[in-house]
């Protein structure tokens, strides 16, 4: 990875990490929920997707100060997403990023109401932001419902839970992480581009540079799952097998995953040069996203 | 029950029925997905909170179709809450308005995700309304997230699972009620008084109305828990004291129960000539609330 690129994310996580945690701790709420969603947001997470959306904002010409409250939004999104993903119920996960999961932690019933509460805390920060427009916080509010419930994320939950115990085809294995993953990170894309005024060509073109980066996401969490280290993932790898997942390297073995993650790479590139922002930070990303080992 | 309120009410259950079913069965998501939503949302409640917030834009001279978005979307903000409240690691009920609670019906997983998904939608729905000002949107999105989120609704139920197994005082129980119960049915008269162009000393006298109706519904609840009919009520009594739960019968006794109630619908009766609608429609709604049997 670029040096500078280095720089640029430890900077951005820094910025994010700050305010994300400010979110939550000027709440006045009662102590074990607030030391609850504060467990999960202080994780250890890498900000991905709120660093894609100020990398977005900035190759538009916009400023990473315009896109905070939406970029906080995602994370809290994002964060629910994975406490109620870990969930007996649900992936039964004991870990997560090397530390207890939520559950593991507070007990069940306050990881469900952890969750509860940073999802609906994602639509208050937006709804209050003292830098937007109305206009912008309704249209940020209606992407960020449509990318993450029932229509977006929440559809990829369930999808990918019926998946389990069957052989799903490549086509449907694509729509489960569409929406599982891709839309998140395409709305992290689009709302930097759209705060920045972006034009609707542009717009359209980020859109599709965020779907190739989700899909090159999720067949490098498939690779790692299969060629990882423990150590530096923070959990176990081999659960997809052992769960029984559909994953890119079952249906395409090992060296069709790496052909579909290159052809994505390229598909990629092309989105950023058809957005006009070919030299822009967001190019970084793809190799950055390719090639984690995280 | 008044004859005409009796129409009142099952008019507008009509009213609000037709576009909530709407809301869901629009949406083009997987199938058990949405059959786990519905299940829920048609499972028959009496839509006492849109009710309510269609009363008060009337009184206050503003017209029923102007609250539509804002009232689905409580209605999906309760339901969610009932279903996740019902979950095994939270208050484990089988049973609610005499059918399977959700988890039963579609098992852990799914009935989180529906929970989560209600309550996303219910953003989505604000969002997207087509009578309403992007300020209107705003100002109905940031209210509702704090009644229903860590800050409300959410805080509420941490609360009350804390309190379980330790005695309580009433300050602390009409807190737990306030968040609960009372932060909802505040948004709901709330949101139908400032839709109507209230003025400001008639909004602040409408929340204390709400609250009041809110203890006055809990209090209800409670002697219901104990002097209920179980085929009227749908599930079955005596579950406060097996499970230990702070009550009001259990701090006061039953007459002081039925005294406290008397005492708020004194002071709901007093908000509403503060708020210079006594002779509206939401005052039958104090008697409705205070003498219901389910």
């Amino acid at each position: 990875m670029n040096f500078n690129f280095r720089n640029y994310l430890e900077a951005n996580l820094e910025f994010i990490n700050h305010s994300l945690i400010e979110s939550i701790e000027k709440l006045s709420i009662p102590s074990t929920l607030k030391a609850s969603m504060l467990y999960s947001i202080k994780a250890g997470g890498k900000r991905i997707r709120p660093i894609l959306m100020i990398a977005s904002v900035e190759a538009f010409g916009g400023k990473k100060e315009d896109v905070l409250p939406a970029a906080i939004a995602l994370e809290l999104v994002h964060t629910y997403s994975l406490i109620h993903d870990d969930l007996p119920a649900m992936d039964d996960d004991n870990l997560r990023r090397g530390q207890p999961t939520n559950h593991i932690e507070f007990g069940e019933a306050t990881a469900i109401l952890a969750g509860d509460s940073l999802l609906t805390l994602a639509f208050q920060v937006i709804s209050e932001a003292e830098n937007l427009t109305a206009e912008q916080k309704v249209t940020i509010i209606k992407r960020l419902s449509m990318a993450s419930g029932p229509t977006g994320m929440v559809a990829g939950q369930i999808l990918d839970l019926e998946a389990e115990e069957r052989q799903v085809n490549l086509s449907e294995l694509e729509q489960i992480h569409r929406l599982k993953t891709g839309e998140l990170l395409i709305f992290a894309v689009e709302i930097g581009a759209y705060l920045a005024g972006a034009a609707q060509e542009q717009l359209k073109a980020i859109r599709e540079f965020g779907h190739h980066i989700g899909l090159i996401f999720q067949i490098q969490d498939d690779i790692l799952d299969i060629e990882g280290d423990e150590q530096k993932l923070g959990k176990a790898v081999g659960s997809d097998q052992e769960n029984k997942k559909s994953t890119y390297p079952k249906l395409l073995g090992i060296e069709g995953a790496l052909q579909a993650k290159a052809a994505n790479i390229k598909q990629a590139e092309a989105s950023l040069n058809q957005a006009q922002i070919a030299n822009s930070t967001l190019h970084a990303f793809i190799d950055y996203i390719s090639n984690r080992e995280s």
